[in-house]
């Protein structure tokens, strides 16, 4: 099904299909409308007066409940996937065996099990499995990514992360699955190839009787000795969301409650002297000494996440080649998901993570 | 020694000697000289240069090295130690038993047996024994204390705070032994007496290889079901010190790097709805409902901490009472500061803490 | 023309044609089709392209080159235009004479002349003339208004308003009457009745050369004896929307960059003690007391000010009554700006307010 | 009276008196305190008791209200003013005329002709005459002063300097004397030598009827065809200190109320094209481009402004050179205030200001 001639910018655009048109669908219904590369023909929803609202007085976008005719017309290439995250498995798996590229909201599926059966029936059928990881094609993620690869950072000490605000209380899931997603998939996909998370502990309260952790903190062993803790909470009043990347070089600051200054990197830190520069009657603080330099907020691209996303997508199923965030990439937040899960069962105890996905 | 007639503001003033003229020590000095309820009469340095130096040239107090001097002066009423915690217990210690009431900075004492140690000598001869912690002497402390003992912000359902800064790494200590006392002894001082901490976890890395712990979280579950987390973090470039206190009716956050608004008061949060207000097609979200009201940041009194702990310590002495932040609750911190160093032993095991210090 | 029937939530929606597809009639074009209140059937442009592509590839919305067409169709009630100030007389006159209401955006016309006659022939004709002043429909100028007009601020000393960027400098206009129609036609909404500006004096610089004033401050003396301030500035690399209204019981700031705190409403202030109660050797300061209180924000609606703005527009149609910000706002505030302009040739002079609009 | 042995490094320090025990002496005496250069030998001010307090129970320095005393002292070699402005002629000069360096708190005196005098008589009789513009000796202003003089922000096009507070309403003076003079010294300090401001209009209020203006607006016109604007305001309930200095190539925030990120440097700003690169069917805004590169904020330095001032007061008197700050600064200073009450009588008329001090 994959055609190379699809959906280049000389070439027609993709035939595209989004499936769900609750809080997400709307935001990639308009992302497919405004890209060039594709040409968004259904909105499908069991509730098709949901997508008729959705998609408005004035559109010329069909609107259906029907998902069986989406698949069989032969104008859909690509599927878009926003449905709940129990359903991804059989809304995609229909999907990729119709022979239609998939996208799929974060997480790729409920269980890791059932990623990994997405994955493979893609990758037999040579079909682009995308998973939404929005974030991952913001400018600031971007940078971050580079920043961090380049070695301009220096090696990785360790990564802050806090998403936090008066959320939805989910009714199938709880604020692990619902928020910490966005900060796994940030983190696997600026972190370089040869460092990788090996084990994670969760800690998690439900404070109001929710039936499900309402506050959770995740903290996750690097392979390198590094550490990396995540903050998720749908209990706060303030909203935050702030990741801290702290390097041997450099150290980073990515506040996206401020537009103004989303990332700043600061060149200070602390550089631990040798054992014999230090005299026997230094005073006990002199261990270290500290760099305090300047501090750099770089100049980002202004350009929407999803619209960046979207056009990956294009370019991964007209190139025939894996997007940026593959299913694999899915498959890896949803390993630690599922060890979290369970460290949070078992009061904290670590949990170790699956090698090579 | 303890005489009621002492210290009062009709009475003579206390004479205090100061221990220490490192870090801490030229901020008591400062504040004891303030006080019209002290006569500050030594500052005792095993240096007595630096004990010179941080008298200045202008200064009538006397400087000296001999401690023993220093006890055996019949004005002096009160002794205030400033020294390395290891030395703590001996430094109280022999000022207990020549009959000064004794203030320590925190940590109260190196280890959890020593403190109690202490705390049985004091107790026994019916001194005060003031544990020096800081921050709950700070007008925005005593106005989170009021508000959470009140019960103005509702059941408290989880307290985040985090105490992050390019640090000066301590030879003898780790981070979480440098930074977390404060977090702990704040904590201890608002939450309500039938609110306490029942286990604790902590996560470390040492990722700078400085043979301790540079980065920590401690997560601590209270008895009521609640949780409380504490981030604490030798080498980040920006200084946080936020604490966030989520209760059933109001959420807390108090930002102390922001003086123009320290204290911000949400009337903002979530309300579980009883099963039967739902209906079976209500959407997943559905399950609480939002309160989304103003946010009131109280004005606070300008009042330095240090000297309003001065103050108290007079208080304590001249009335013959325990000071808000007693030896006891020293103990407490130190309890859960070990249960901590344990857990980080083990991986982030839970602890048990003692209970009925 | 007008016909109370129309538009109402029970009518059928009133047809509306958007004149102008360039940096401001997309966003008409949004809220229009976002409004039930409006059917849109034209965007109408002299590039007939560029309409087109504002509309996009799935838009049932015509788009035409014809002015003349829209005008004779008789299913649009109502023409927003949006097209350079210069043109506004003529496009809104064509409008008005076909017997269509008509929605113009700030500043109402090129001159005040021109703009009083929009306004004579509009009443003549009993049709709606509304100026798109968009700011005074969010939710923050919403309260504003009411505080300042229930007097809960007290009596208004002062009102400081600052809007600098780094702007799109504009090849006929300076940046006075880029920006500061803004912070006059708010000044104009939030006052009382009884409260006017009576001059002006206006400074500016044109530090790079461009012809006109890149940076402006505007002072407004009002009839109290009040003070209201502007600051416009095309130069600044950070972009500021900040309005401070001082008033004798409270001081409200509001903080347009801040999303999480728009406004923030002190109860701080300065009472002046009668002469009487001062001694003669009372300390030069002393004039004067202090009061000290809380901090108020207010949670405000989520809401978008166009989308308001637009169903303002609808209800002034359909209850044959005036808009908020009718016509005659639009002249008060050509009246200060032409006032300002000439201040500027005459290097600050101040120059007197028209009075009775 | 000057004698280059004085107040060296390895000299005996430099005897001084601090007049006035006020608001502002206690900063002087703590500073002269603590620096190598001076031995402080006396506080002095009519009030003793006063004058007492401010020096505490633990000091070894002399209290008086005889300023004869002082003056006739031998081993005072300078003495520091820091009297109500209305005194500081008559004080400063009996201690230039018994032959003393002089420090004098801003404004120099309470008008140009006083100041000038000042000036005049410690020329004369080759003693230092110094105005304490503290800050000028903030790490901040320091950086400011060294961009804008070496040309890293090119040629400067806009300052614009907002100075507001709830302030002590004065008895003797307006918030234009009591805060201005603070934006003017920096003013005068960071200007190249060839720019300078050549007049001045200025509106202000007494919206509470304290009898003097207490909110002001200067506008300061520049030789270069920048312009330089100071808001000063005693209502404001928010404490802001904000300067931004506009150039040719970059343009910088200085926020002091922000102690995390005091300077932002931004390499952002507008290129005006040459005519002939615009084509006559380009859009209206199209005449400029735009520079939105990075942010940096650098490190300053950690250092108490008095301090640095202190020892800039020493380095003039013993290497018998004019200081920074010296008596012509603070005469330029008076000239734009005393052109700034002019306007202000006149209603907002351009004043134009002195040349060649």
């Amino acid at each position: 099904m994959t055609d190379s001639t699809l959906g280049t910018r000389t070439g027609r655009p993709l035939g595209v299909a989004v499936v769900g048109a609750g809080y997400w669908g709307p935001n990639l219904v308009r992302n497919f409308q405004a890209s060039p590369h594709f040409r968004l023909r259904w909105l499908c929803d069991l509730d098709v007066d949901r997508a008729h609202r959705v998609l408005g007085a004035y559109s010329t976008v069909e609107a259906t409940a029907d998902y069986a005719a989406v698949l069989a017309d032969p104008e859909v290439d690509a599927v878009a996937v926003a449905t709940p995250a129990g359903t991804h498995l059989e809304v995609a798996l229909a999907a990729v065996r119709a022979g239609k590229h998939v996208l799929v909201e974060k997480p790729l599926a409920a269980t890791y099990s059932d990623g990994a059966r997405l994955v493979a029936e893609a990758e037999d059928r040579g079909l682009v499995l995308m998973c939404d990881h929005t974030y991952c094609y913001t400018p600031a993620v971007s940078s971050i990514r580079e920043m961090v690869r380049s070695g301009e950072l220096g090696e990785i000490h360790f990564v802050d992360s806090v998403r936090i605000n008066l959320g939805l209380v989910q009714k199938d899931i709880d604020v692990m699955w619902d928020l910490a997603p966005h900060d796994l998939s940030i983190l696997d996909f600026i972190l370089p190839e040869t460092v990788e998370p090996v084990a994670v502990a969760a800690h998690g309260a439900d404070p109001i009787g929710a039936g499900r952790a309402c506050v959770a903190y995740l903290t996750l062993q690097l392979n390198t000795g590094a550490i990396a803790h995540v903050h998720v909470n749908w209990l706060s009043p303030t909203k935050v969301r702030t990741t801290m990347v702290g390097g041997a070089k450099r150290t980073l600051v990515w506040d996206d409650m401020n537009p103004a200054q989303r990332l700043a990197v600061f060149d200070r830190g602390v550089d631990l002297a040798t054992p014999q520069e230090i005299g026997p009657n230094e005073r006990r603080e002199m261990m270290v000494s500290y760099r305090s330099g300047d501090m750099v907020a770089p100049a980002l691209k202004e350009r929407e996440a999803l619209r960046a996303m979207v056009d990956e997508f294009a370019g991964a199923v007209t190139e025939g080649r894996a997007p940026l965030t593959d299913g694999r990439a899915g498959l890896r937040v949803l390993d630690i998901l599922e060890a979290a899960s369970r460290s949070l069962e078992f009061r904290g105890a670590v949990v170790g993570l699956r090698a090579g996905h």
